[in-house]
C-alpha cells in the first residue's frame, strides 16, 4: 500500500533543513545539510535535491508518493514564475528555482521564509484557528506574514508584509538597512536592542550589562535580558524602550488589520515575559479599544523549526490539503 | 418587460443620498433628503425607506425589479448581523438596520462608508482594474478601505482599515480624536492643515493666509491652498509639511501592502497638485524601491458622489454582479 507525503525545505544561507510529513503534517523524518553557499548555485541546488532524496529514503518511501514540495527561501520572489529575485547570502539573483528543481518531477511551491513561517504558525502553531492573523518575527530584523481569510496576502509583486519597514519615528537618526531612517525594524529588532545596549555601555552608564561582558561587542539580547532579570535598571530601561517601540508598531498594525491574532516569533520573542507588560500598555494607549479587545497577541509555538514546518504547511495548503 | 435594478443609499449625518442604477451601475435616478437626525431613529429610518420608494418611482420601476440595496453608513458595524454599533451624529447605537428596513423586503447589504467608497472607486472610479488597492480618504480625518483580491478586507470584527490611526509621530503633542497622540489623521488630515494654518496666523507669521481671512477661524484648506498658489511661503511650508506627513503614512502602507494602486480621495485630494511632488519624494525616500515601482498613487475619480456610487457597487458586488 502506498502512502502520501509532502516535503518541506527550509533553505537558509548556512543550512538546508528538509522534512517529510504525512498529509496531516506529522513530520516523519528530517535531513539537515550545510548550504555551502560559497560553492555556488549549482552545488546548492544539488544539495537541496539531495536532502529531498535522502528524506524520502529515511522513511523507505518513494518519490511517487510525494505530492509536492514546499520551499521557503529568504528574499523577494516572483512566486507565480518560481523566481528568486535576490537573497542575502546566496548567489541566486533572478534564479528560476522551480526550473532548477524540475528533474525532481514534483510540484514545487515557493514561498518567502517569513510567509512560510506565518503559514506554519497558522496551521500548526500559535495561530491555529485564526483566519485573519499577522505573524511578526523580531530577530535581526522585523519581518512579517499577513494571513487574510486563511491565505497569505502576497501583494501585487509578492512583496507585501514588509512591516518592519513602516516608519516608526520619522526624524530618527537610526538608519535602516533599507536606506530609510526610523523604520520599525531599525528601532525595535534584536539588532536595535544590541545597539542600545552597546551605546549604554560605551556611554559609561552604571549598568550590569558592562559587567557581564569583556567588551561591548559581546553584548547581545540574552545578556541584556539577563541583566534585567538581575535587577539592572539600565537593562530594564532598554527593554522597556524596545517594548514601547514594539507596541507602537503592533498598535498601528492592529488599527490597520483588525486581526484576530498576532503571533510574535523570532529571537526577541524569547524574552517576551520581560517585554509583554510594556507592549500591552503601549497597545492599549495607541490602538482603538474595540480592535484591542478583538486581538490576542501571543508568542510563536514552533521555535527554531518554524521554517521547515512552514515549508510543509506551504505544500499542504498549496495542494488544498489544509 | 421587467428590468433589473440595484439601489445605493449613502446615509450621512446631514443627508441621505439614494440612487437607482441598472446592473452595469449606470445611475438612472437620484433622490436626496435631509437626514433629520435630530428627530430620532424612527424618522431617519422612514426617510431612508422614502428615498428608496421615491427613487423607484422616479424611473417608473417596481420594487420587485430591485435586486438589492447597498447601504453605506459611517461608524463601526457588525456587517454579518446588520448592526450599526455607533455613528457620529446619528442616534443609532447598536441598531440592527437590516431589521429596521425589513419591510422593504429587499436584500440589504451594509457597509462602512469608507469601505463603500473604496469599492466604488475600485469598480467605477480611479481604481478600475486594480485587484489589490488601498483607498484613502483625507478630509476631516483619514479613513481607508483595503481591497484584497477584489474584495474589501473587513478584519475579524469589521474594524479593519483604520489606517488614519497608525501612529506617525509617537512623541507628538497633537492628540487625535481616538485618544492617541500623533496619529496619521491627527497630523495629515484637512483638520491638521487647518490647525497648522491657524497656528501660523496666530503666531503672527508673515503670511498671506492672514490677509485672506478676517479671523483665524475662517481658515480652511482652500484658503491655505490659495495662499500657496499666490506664492505665500508659509502656506507652501504648511502644504509641504502636510505632504510629508501624507507621504510617510503612504510609504508605510506601501511597505505593508505592496498594493497595485492607492486611490486618494477626500477634500485634501482636491489640492493634490500642490502636494504630489513632496508626497512622491517622501514615498521614494521611505518605501522600498521595488514596491514603489509597483504602485500608482492617483486621486479619486468619483468626487462628492463617491458615497452613493460606492453603495451601488456594494449592492452589485454583494450580488456577484461585478
Amino acid at each position: 500500500m502506498t502512502k502520501d507525503y509532502v516535503i518541506g525545505v527550509d533553505l537558509g544561507g548556512t543550512k538546508i533543513l528538509t522534512a517529510i510529513a504525512d498529509l496531516e503534517g506529522n513530520i516523519l523524518a528530517k535531513v539537515r545539510k550545510d548550504t555551502e553557499a560559497k560553492k555556488g548555485k549549482d552545488v546548492v541546488i544539488q544539495r537541496i535535491k539531495d536532502t529531498v532524496y535522502e528524506v524520502i529514503k529515511e522513511i523507505d518511501g518513494d518519490l511517487s508518493e510525494v505530492k509536492g514540495v514546499g520551499l521557503g527561501v529568504p528574499g523577494p520572489l516572483n512566486i507565480s514564475e518560481g523566481i528568486i529575485k535576490s537573497t542575502p547570502n546566496l548567489d541566486f539573483d533572478n534564479l528560476n528555482i522551480i526550473e532548477e528543481l524540475s528533474d525532481l518531477n514534483l510540484p514545487i511551491f515557493l514561498e518567502n521564509d517569513a510567509n512560510a513561517a506565518a503559514i506554519g504558525e497558522k496551521w500548526f502553531g500559535a495561530g491555529k484557528g485564526a483566519d485573519n492573523m499577522l505573524y511578526i518575527t523580531v530577530s535581526t530584523g522585523i519581518g512579517g506574514g499577513i494571513i487574510i481569510n486563511k491565505d497569505i496576502y502576497h501583494g501585487v509583486g509578492d512583496g507585501a508584509g514588509e512591516i518592519g519597514h513602516i516608519t516608526l519615528i520619522p526624524d530618527s537618526k537610526v538608519q535602516c538597512g533599507c536606506g530609510n531612517y526610523g523604520c520599525w525594524e531599525a528601532l525595535a529588532s534584536g539588532t536595535a536592542l544590541i545597539r542600545m545596549g552597546r551605546e549604554a555601555v560605551e556611554s559609561d552608564c552604571d549598568t550590569k550589562i558592562a559587567q557581564l561582558v569583556d567588551s561591548p561587542e559581546e553584548i547581545d539580547g540574552a545578556i541584556i535580558a539577563q541583566a534585567f532579570k538581575e535587577g539592572d535598571e539600565v537593562a530594564k530601561e532598554l527593554m522597556n524602550q524596545l517594548a514601547t517601540y514594539l507596541g507602537i508598531g503592533l498598535a498601528s498594525m492592529i488599527n490597520v488589520f483588525n486581526p484576530e491574532k498576532i503571533v510574535v516569533g523570532g529571537g526577541v520573542s524569547q524574552s517576551w515575559d520581560l517585554l509583554k507588560d510594556k507592549v500591552s500598555e503601549t497597545i492599549d494607549k495607541r490602538a482603538m479599544s474595540s480592535l484591542v479587545e478583538g486581538v490576542e497577541v501571543v508568542t510563536a509555538d514552533l521555535g527554531s523549526e518554524v521554517g521547515v514546518i512552514g515549508a510543509l504547511a506551504v505544500a499542504l495548503t498549496s495542494l488544498d490539503l489544509l
